[in-house]
């Protein structure tokens, strides 16, 4: 899809007005005490809040308003359909379990794909203030102490690397064995993260990211920031990582060979 | 050792200029590229930036001008002797591996102990202005989206709890297969907090935090602030936990013990 000028500027402030209308709704539920988890999944722990849910009706609100014809694709209410060939995929709080823990880990993700995938993705904390945004045509972040271009950096040997994942378990065994295999590999491996791991990616703080058993809404985002920046996503087999599953974020191309490599033997 | 109400507010505005120079220091290297890390251990990966070097310096500092006769315990510098019978115990940067991936989850630990343990202890976390105080009747936090009083929860329940550790191989492999056995009975857990796990269990966020392989100045600064706001701290036998070591901090009496159970056959 060819998207103008006033389109894309369109898109970037609406994007905006989405976070903010989310960090709005989420911020009185965060570290308030006498959070009520309720579990979406008989096995297992998923805790959706009340936040889960007013930041998705907000962003909402702000579609309605602004983008009445896109197509949206909601963690918590799901497909709603649009005319315009635009869909915004929304995940209200990626990282729910750090939202019921009290670290400001967890965010807010916010894509606008066409036909190909997510054009622009913005990934926000809004109790830290942090925002990063990627694609048509930016790359930069905004923080509490100033912010500036996103650029991915040129680690190219797995024993460089700095790999996140959210939990030591990634997944089913297997997807485990192949997180470990690259693990085993790298110089330093870090845990707990959620999305914000994938915004220190796009920022040049780390080099790998890699998960499981993800949504379409869990990566989107992520993936215009990170490939905004200069990064690379696939699933573990190259192929695209638009609709979820399996992920691999690289910092470049080298280092995503590598694990590539490793990785598509699972 | 007996503090008056003058000597208390010395102190505890002592440890807050300390938490404002050490910020001050070590800001402009946070999320810079190319940080160098040293190896300090020839075994593992132990990373010490300029940036610690120099917050302690910054620390010692404000210590040598407003608190010259007081003993210094730094991780970077070492001991300093004193004659007051008071002691500064300082953690520069606490979890160097989060500072080298540009993990906001870093602190800066700071207590000031007598010959019976510390007295007071500031978790600072500046880039993201929030600070943790506990001690000669404090027990507080500011953040960047105001603050209030700590206090611990009252879970009753190991199956009701969250867990934070940083590292899942924890320590050595009894000390793993130790934070394992209390793992398989918690609700949560979570991974890659360093010391900011210890400041969201004095903020009555999380439950239980256990570590092992701690030095004193990584732990006294967030048992006092814990022990201010209601939690306990000891090691895994129940002991004190000044030294460091293996430890276990939960948010109240009950869920102490049932932790310590598990972990004291280990």
């Amino acid at each position: 899809m060819q998207i103008d000028t006033a389109l894309a500027g369109e898109l970037i402030a609406t994007a905006h007005e989405l976070a903010e209308a989310a960090g709005s709704a989420i911020l009185p539920f965060f570290r308030s005490q006498g959070l009520v988890a309720d579990n979406k999944l008989t096995q297992g722990f998923d805790p959706v809040t009340a936040a889960d849910r007013a930041s998705e009706q907000a962003m909402r609100a702000v579609l309605a308003r602004r983008r009445p014809q896109d197509a949206v694709l909601g963690e918590e209410f799901g497909q709603t359909e649009g005319t315009t060939g635009l869909t915004w995929v929304l995940d209200p709080i990626d990282g729910t379990r750090a939202f019921l823990s009290g670290t400001a880990t967890w965010g807010v993700l916010i894509a606008v794909s066409d036909q190909n995938g997510p054009l622009l993705g913005v990934v926000d904390q809004p109790y830290t203030s942090e925002r990063f945004t990627g694609g048509l045509g930016r790359a930069d972040w905004t923080g509490p102490r100033g912010g500036g271009a996103l650029r991915t950096r040129g680690t190219s040997r797995l024993e460089d690397a700095i790999l996140f994942t959210t939990f030591p378990e990634v997944g089913s065994a297997i997807e485990r064995a192949g997180f470990e295999a690259v693990r085993d590999r790298v110089k330093l491996t870090r845990y707990g993260m959620d999305c914000y791991a994938y915004a220190l990616l796009a920022a040049g703080q780390i080099d790998l990211v890699i998960e499981a058993g993800l949504q379409a809404y869990d990566i989107q985002a992520p993936l215009a920031v990170i490939e905004a920046a200069g990064g690379i996503v696939t699933d573990w087999q190259g192929g695209s990582a638009h609709d979820g599953g399996r992920v691999l974020a690289a910092a470049n191309t080298t280092l995503h060979a590598q694990a590539l490599e490793i990785l598509k033997t699972f």
